[in-house]
């Protein structure tokens, strides 16, 4: 009998999104061990408790060993949990999700992969190693989801430090592939404590003068 | 060194929710076991991998084993985690929660329970074993956030087979916990396919004849 028919593994993996050329893309890993080994994945390792305080810590530790990057936020989305989604044993895995920046993911590869690779979120164009294509679909739907009707300032953690709101929209749109009504979009912005109108700071170009904006600070992922 | 500093044990844990008396309560137990013995707590256990197919089965069958009770879905909620929440060592529960009417709870105490007590949801008057007291904040927060925000026609599950929209109405009050405006939620549900008119079929008494309404074959309880 193996450990694992008594104790379940545990382990913890993550979306990670971001914008890419105006397209929301999501962060694969091509495995260097067995099982799944070259199989794409998104980027995930074991529970250790001797060394992680909790689950979100073992997710921020696994992202900071594996591929060198530092998440300020991370959501929990749910569990994936069973007998036949990992052969090494019955098995739970804690899915979290985050928004990243492009230019914050260190292109370095570590411990345990191969490869990274930002794959188009809607259609990865790989096939995915354990259940990790249903549990980017679930990841997918859950930001989405926010975006469109409880959070539509989540993409905040996605623009840079001043912005206007034509290009929070933007981000926006790019996460929900389709465009969305201005009107409709700024209505729902109008009474967010999360934006902080910058007075008398206007970014000039080619269009009319436009007024920045910050996130509040403290502004914080999770509804 | 305990086997749980490598593998961490696992719990399933229950917040289920009933209205009594026009009051949201929650369903909480009084255990009969060390640790937190006599100490009030949510419904749970721990997981079984040679029985459980996967987490949400093993919160079913503690359902089903310690309490009597058959619930036909269950929401996750998130999961709680680390070494400090259970004496026992290194921990995980998985929380998830359900909408039950009432009456389907049987009064029978089971296996490892002393008492059964339907507390007032928000106020429940006993100090909770382990983290349940913070796992119950939680659990009531995403209830209601979800009548609130994207689901009005969640307590379906509380409905009787047929009902008016007056009633479903003083349900997603009495989860709320505060009046709602009547239009404002009509409108709300005016394009949902989760709510079917049956023809001809009114409520008479007191009050003008009301159109009598049922949910739709395969309602479910997520999002």
């Amino acid at each position: 009998m193996k450990k694992s028919d008594l104790f379940p593994l545990v382990f913890v993996d993550v979306a990670l999104f971001s914008i890419v050329s105006d397209c929301l893309r999501v962060l694969l890993v091509r495995r260097a061990q067995d099982p799944n080994r070259r199989g794409w994945a998104l980027p995930g390792g074991i529970l250790k408790p001797e060394m992680d305080a909790d689950l979100k810590s073992a997710a921020t530790r696994v992202l900071r060993t594996k591929i060198s990057v530092e998440v300020p936020h991370l959501e929990e989305v749910r569990t994936f949990s069973g007998v036949d989604r990992d052969p090494r044993g019955w098995s739970i895995s804690v899915l979290f999700c985050a928004l990243l920046p492009y230019d914050k993911v260190n292109a370095l590869v570590k411990d345990k992969v191969e490869a990274l690779e930002w794959a188009a979120a809607d259609n990865p164009g790989h096939r995915m190693a354990f259940d990790h294509g249903e549990q980017l679909a679930v990841a997918l739907h859950m930001l989405r989801d926010r975006v469109r009707v409880t959070r539509p300032v989540l993409p905040l953690h996605l623009m840079p430090e001043r912005f206007t709101l034509t290009a929070l929209q933007k981000t926006c749109e790019a996460i929900l592939g389709k465009e969305i009504d201005k009107a409709a979009f700024r209505r729902r912005l109008k009474d967010s404590t999360d934006l902080v109108e910058l007075p008398g700071e206007l970014q000039r170009g080619s269009h009319a003068p436009a007024q920045l904006f910050r996130a509040r600070d403290g502004f914080e992922f999770a509804v």
